[in-house]
C-alpha cells in the first residue's frame, strides 16, 4: 500500500538515528513533517518540513500529525536518565503519539529498545534465542518506558484497530563498538530499508520486531518481519576483528542481554543485588 | 516471617479496599501506618497512623515507608479517567513507592488489575483458564498503568531484589453485582487473609496472583499463589441466583475479561473498533 | 442541516445554563456528550453522557469532540476572577475548544459575554443602539477572556473555515434581579431556541449575535441573528413592576452596559478612575 | 512631558528591535532598564541596567517596573509557535506588564504587530486604505496575542486610566526583503523616534498607530500618530529596484496584509481553506 | 499614628484567628480587605470586603494590598505538614507578603510562631525566660518558615525600611486546653488589643514579640512590646484547675517549649532522637 | 574518623568551588558522587562519577546519596537573582539535601555565605569582631536562603541528629579582587583543607564556621573550627598592593559587611533607603 502522497511523521528527527532516516525516506520520496525538541542540524531534505515541538504539548503533536499515514516514533529520552526526566517525553508524549495515530487512522513505528526485555540471560550458545512473544523484561527507567510503549501499541490496536510495529532496537550506530553488538547492532541501512518495508506493508496489526542487523552472533529469534517483508541484510560479524575484545568484566553486564544497563544504576556506581536472589 | 514489629504502609487507605483492610490488619496485631489524599474517614483502628498525602510528593511516600517492612500499595486512581488524571497518582506515584521499598528492603503487595490483560477473551468452557504469565493485554490507561506497575516490579527484583506480590484484583465489593463478577469476585475477607500471608511469607520474588475469590466459573488458572500459601475460601457461586441474570447485552464487553473496560471509551459512547480486525 | 445522528458537545454542563441547555437539547432530539470539570448534579437526560474533564487537558477535550457536529461552549469561569484563576481554562481552554472544532469540521456556539463590550455607554434613550461589529470594550478579565474568545472564533473562520457563533450574552437567569437586567435580560426558554436553530442553521459562518430576550429596553442593534433565524420570544418587561427600582446609585456603574463590572475591580472596594479621564 | 529622570522599562531589550532602540534612547538621554529572558548580547549602553527576567515571573516584572515613567514592551514571543509556547510570556506577560504600569501611572508602548488584523485584504489600488479602527483580523496564535494586548490595553485605559500606544509593527528590519515590504517595512529610525514622541507627548489615551515608514505603497490609513506628532521620515521605496519582484507565488499570501502568515499553519505545509468560503 | 482612612489587609482571613481579628477590628473602625484561599464562613464585619486568593499568586496578593497601610498576616499553613505543602503558601507567599509591603510602604504584622525557638528548652524554674533575641530553634517544617519569615522580616527592614513585628504566637484557643498552655496561652482578646496597639504605633522597626497573656507560668522575657504600648491583660491561670494535669507523658514533648512538635515527625510515629545526642 | 570507604556526594560539582574541590578530594583518597545541574566540564578525576540532576528532583537526590557519609552542599543558585529562580534549587533543594543525610546518617557540609549574615557593620577596627552565634542578618534573597539552610542544619540536628557544618564563605575565587577581599577572601587550598577536616572529625553537631584565609583584616571573631581542628594558611594580606585600592565608593557598600549585596537590589540601580531610619 506504498502511499506517498500522505506525509510521513517523524519524531526526534534531530537525534542520530532521525538524522539518518529523514534524508534515506525523503530520497525514497516520502513526504516528510519532522519534529523534535531540539532545532534540526542537517539541511532539511527535499520535500520536509520541520517543526520544533514538545513531546509534552498534545495538541501540538496532534496537528503535526494530521493528515499523516504513518507516524516513525524516535523521540524522546534515549538513555537511561531520572524517572521524572523520562516521564515527560517517554510517558506523556507516548499517549500523544498514539492518540495522534488514532485520530489520522495512522500506523505507527516506536522505536523500542531491547533494554525492554535487557534482564533476560544471553542465550547459552545453544542454538536456543528469545522470541519476541517473550515477557518484558526491562532493566531501567529508560528501559520501562519502552515496555510502556509496546503495550499501549497493544492496548491501541485491540481497543482502537491502530496498527503498530514495536522495533526493538538493539545498538544501532554507525559501526559496532563493542563484542555485545556483535550480536546487537542494527546498521543505519538496514535500519532504513525497514522503515520502507514498514510504510508499504499491507497489514500489520500489533508486531514486535527485532532491531538488529544479520548478525550470526545474534541473541533474538522468531518475531513479526515478515508482516512486512523485512530481512536485514548487513553484519556485524566483519567488525569482529576490531572489537570483538572489548568486554566489560562485569559479570552482570555479561550475562544479561541489557548489557551495561542491567548492572548501571543511573548513581553509576550502584552494583545490581541481583545475583544475592535466586527464586525466580 | 512475620514480624509484627516493622510497620506495614498502606497506601490508599481512604479508598474502599483500604477501609476494609485496615481495621482487619490491625485487628490481627500488625502496626499500620495509612496514607491517601482524602482523610481517613473511620476511627482509625488500635496501633495505626494516618498521614494525608500527594503519591507525587515523593520525599514524603519515600519517609512514610520509612522502617516499614511491607507496602501494600491501593493508592491511586482506580477507575478508567483521562490519561492526563492517570498519569500522576499511578505512574510516579508507583515510582515512589518502589523506590521507598527499596531504601526500606520492604515488600510490596500492588494492587494491579485484571484490566492489564482485560483484552483476552473470556475462557470457552472447555476448561482452559488464563495463567498469570499471559501476555499482557491492557484495556484502558487504567490497565495500562497497572500493567506498568507490575513491570515496575519486575524491574526492581531484577535489579534491586525488592520483593512484590501483583494482586491482579477481579471484582472486590462486598457482593458480586452482576453475572461477570460470578467469574470476577473477590471477598473483603478473601483479601484481607491474603493479605496477612503475603506479611507471613517466608520467600517471595515477583510473584502474581490472581485476585478472586474460590469462583467456579473463574477465568483464571495457574499463578504464584503457592509461593505465600494463600487459598481463597469465598465463593461467587452463592449470590448466583441474585445476580446471575445481569448482562450486558454488549457482545465486546461480554466477549472479553475486562468486560465493559474494553467497550468503553472514557468518553462513555464510543463503540470498539475491534471487532473489524482479525489479524492479531 | 438539522442532524440529529452526530452527537454535541455541550461544556460547562454542570453551570446553571449548561444545566438548563442539556435537558431542553436532550428533549429536542439530539445527543448530546456532556462535560464539566464538576459533576453533573441531575439526572443524565435521556441520549446524553457526561464526562469529567478540564479544559486545560487539550486531548481530553479534542477526545469529547470527535465525531461532535458541534460544541456549545460554556464551560470557564464565568464572573470577574483574579488574572491567574481566568487564564487556564477561559484562554488554554478555548484553544483546546477550537482546534477540537477544526478537527471535526464542527461549528461552535461560544458564550461570549456583554463584559467583552461592557465599556460602552448605555444607549442616551434617542434610539441609538449598538450593533454587533461595535469595537470591544472588555470591562473585566472575565471580558477580556470573552473578546480574545471571539477573536479566536474569528481567526479559525478566517484560516480553517469554522463556523462560530458568538452569543454575547447580556443576564441569563430564571428572572431579572434589577432594573439593568430588563435591557440585558435572557430568558432560559430564548437562550434553548437559540441553540436549536443554532444546529439547524444551514450556514453561519463567523456570527456575533447579542444574548437578549425581546426587551423593550434593549442596549443592543444590528446583528447577525439571521443567519440562524432566531428571535427571541420573552421579554423582561413583565418584570419591571418587580425589580424596576433596583438600581445600583454607583454613577459608573449605571453609565456603562457592563453595568457593575465596570466600576469594579476584583479587589472589591477600588473605584474605576475612568470619570479623571476625558480624552478618548 | 519628556522628563528623563524616570527611568524607562524596555522588554525584549535583547532582540533585534531591542538592540536597536536601547543605544538609541540611552543617546538621547533616558535613563534605560532593560530586561529579556535572555543576555543582552551587546555592550551596555550609558545609563542603561540590565536585569534577566521571565516575563511569567509577575513580582519581578512590577519591581523591575518601578518608579519607570514608560514601558516599551518589545518582550515576548515574537513569530507564529505553537499556542502553548505563546501563552506565558504573550498572554501572562502582558497582563504583568499592565499591572506594572498601573502601579506606576505608566504609559505603555505596545508592540503589536500587523498580524493582529492579517486577515483583511490588501487595498485594490484605488486609494482605499485599511484605518487603525478597523475590526481585528488575527491571522495566526501571535496574531491573536497582539489583538489580545491591544484589548488589555483598552481595558486598562478604561478602567484605570493607563495610556497606551499599540504600534502595529510591519516589517521592521534593517532593510525591506521582499515586494510586500515594500508596504509594510518599518525603518529602526523611524521606530527610535517614535518611540521618543511617544516618551515625549503630552497626553495619549489608548492609541493605535499603524508602524510603517512613508511608503507610498502602504495599506494603511488614519490612526492616533497626531497624539504623539510622530511622522515616519524613511521610505521603503528606494528598495523597489533590490527586492520588487520577490513575491511568494501563493495567492493567499499575496492577498492578505499579513502575507505568509494568513496561509502558514506553524506546521508548514497546510493550505488555509480560507478560499474555499464566501459567506462572511 | 492611628489611621482609619487606608485599608488594613488580613491574610488568612478565614482561619481561626483571622475570624476572630476581623470583627474585632472592624468594630474599632478600621476599614479591612480580608482575604482566603476558602471563603469567608461568617457575615463580612461592616467596612469589610474579602476576596478569595491564593498566596501563591503575586500580582493579586500585590494588588490586594494597593492602598494599604498594615498587612497582619495570619495566612499560610498553621500546622505540621508535608514541606512540600509548606512550600507555596508559607516562602511563597511570605515574599508575596513583604513585596506588597514594600511598595505600598506599609507594615506588616507576622504571625509568628513559638515553633520557630522550639527547640529551646522550657525554663527551669529559676526565672530565667528566654529573650526574644534568642537563636532560633524550630521545631518543624512549619517552626522553620516562621523563622524564614521573621528573616525575611529583618532583610526588607534592613534594606528597604519595611517595618515588621513579629508576634511569636504561643497558643491561641478560646481556653488553654493543656497544661503547657497554661505557659503558652494568648487570649483573643490580647490578640486583637495587640493588633490595635500595633496599628496604631508611631515607630516599630523590626520588633519581635512573644504572643502570650499574662501567663505566671511562662517560659519567656524580654521583648520588644514597648513598641507598640501592648500589655496583655488575660491570664491562663484561672483554668489551672481545669487543665493543669494534662501533660503528654513523653518526655521530649515536655522538655522543650515547642512541646509536641518537638517530638513529632509529620510521619507522627517516629520519636526523636534528640536525647541520644549531647554535644551542642 | 577518616573513612575512604562511603562515598561522599558534592553538589554543585560543575561550580568553580566543585570544579576546585573535587580532584582535591580526589587526590585525598576519596570516592567522590558528583552532581550538579550542568554537566561537569572538566575531566573525572579518579574514583568518581557525575550524575547531572536538579535539586528539585528529591528522589534521585536521596538516591545519589544512598551509603554516602557526608554531602558538601555546594549546589543551588550562587548569586543575587529574582526570588522566583532562588526558591527551588536553594530552598526545596536544601530539603532534599537534608532528608537525604538523614536517611543516610551522612553528615551535611552547607556552602552558606557570609551574605547571611551581610547587614552587620564592619568592625570599627577596635579588635571587636562578629561572633559565628551573632543574630542573622541576610543581605539578599540569595542571603536569605543561606540563612534558611543554616536553620535547616539546626532542626535536623535538633530533631534529628543530623550533623552539619554551616561554612559561611567570605570571597572564594583563585585571588582577591578587591579591597573588602583583604578581609573576607577564602583560598581554595583552605577550602580543600576544611573539606577534609570536616570529613576527618569525630564529631560536629549543628556548628558555623566562618569561610575565610587566615586574613589580618578579618571582620570575623570566634566560631566552631576548633571542632574540626580546621585554621586556615593562606592570607589575603599578600595581595594587598594590588587591591587594596580597589572600593566602591558607595557608603552602604563599604559599611555593612556583605559589601555590595546590600547595596544592590537585583533591579541594580536602586539604592538602599536603610541610611533613612535608625531605630533599630
Amino acid at each position: 500500500m506504498t502511499d506517498k502522497t500522505r506525509p510521513v511523521l517523524l519524531t526526534g528527527a534531530s537525534g542520530n538515528l532521525g538524522r539518518a532516516l529523514a534524508p534515506a525516506l525523503a530520497a525514497a520520496g516520502y513526504r516528510l513533517r519532522l519534529t523534535d525538541i531540539s532545532p534540526f542540524p542537517d539541511a532539511l531534505p527535499e520535500g520536509a518540513a520541520f517543526t520544533k515541538a514538545d513531546l509534552n504539548d498534545g495538541p501540538t503533536i496532534l496537528r503535526l500529525a494530521e493528515g499523516c499515514q504513518a507516524i516513525l516514533h524516535f523521540g524522546g529520552i534515549s538513555t537511561e536518565q531520572p524517572f521524572e526526566v523520562v516521564l515527560g517525553p517517554n510517558i506523556r508524549g507516548l499517549y500523544h503519539v498514539y492518540e495522534a495515530a488514532r485520530r489520522e487512522r495512522a500506523r505507527v513505528l516506536f522505536a523500542s529498545s531491547n533494554h525492554a526485555i535487557g534482564f533476560h540471560e544471553r542465550p547459552a550458545g545453544n542454538g536456543e534465542l528469545l522470541d519476541a512473544d517473550c515477557a518484558f523484561r526491562p532493566d531501567s527507567f529508560y528501559g520501562l518506558s519502552k515496555a510502556y510503549g509496546e503495550l499501549m501499541g497493544r492496548l491501541y490496536w485491540d481497543k482502537h484497530g491502530v496498527e503498530n510495529l514495536n522495533l526493538r532496537i538493539g545498538s544501532s550506530f554507525p559501526e559496532p563498538a563493542d563484542a555485545r553488538m556483535l550480536s546487537t547492532w542494527l546498521s543505519y541501512a538496514d535500519l532504513a530499508r525497514l522503515m520502507e518495508r514498514f510504510l508499504a506493508a499491507p497489514r500489520i496489526g500489533h508486531a514486535v520486531v527485532w532491531g538488529a542487523s544479520k548478525n550470526p552472533a545474534t541473541y533474538w529469534g522468531a518475531d513479526h518481519r515478515d508482516r512486512i517483508g523485512w530481512e536485514p541484510e548487513d553484519t556485524a560479524e566483519s567488525f569482529r576483528g576490531k572489537v570483538g575484545g572489548k568486554v566489560s568484566g562485569d559479570p552482570v553486564t555479561e550475562r544479561y542481554q541489557g548489557g551495561g544497563y542491567t548492572a548501571m544504576d543511573y548513581t553509576r556506581d550502584k552494583p545490581s543485588p541481583k545475583d544475592a536472589f535466586s527464586l525466580d
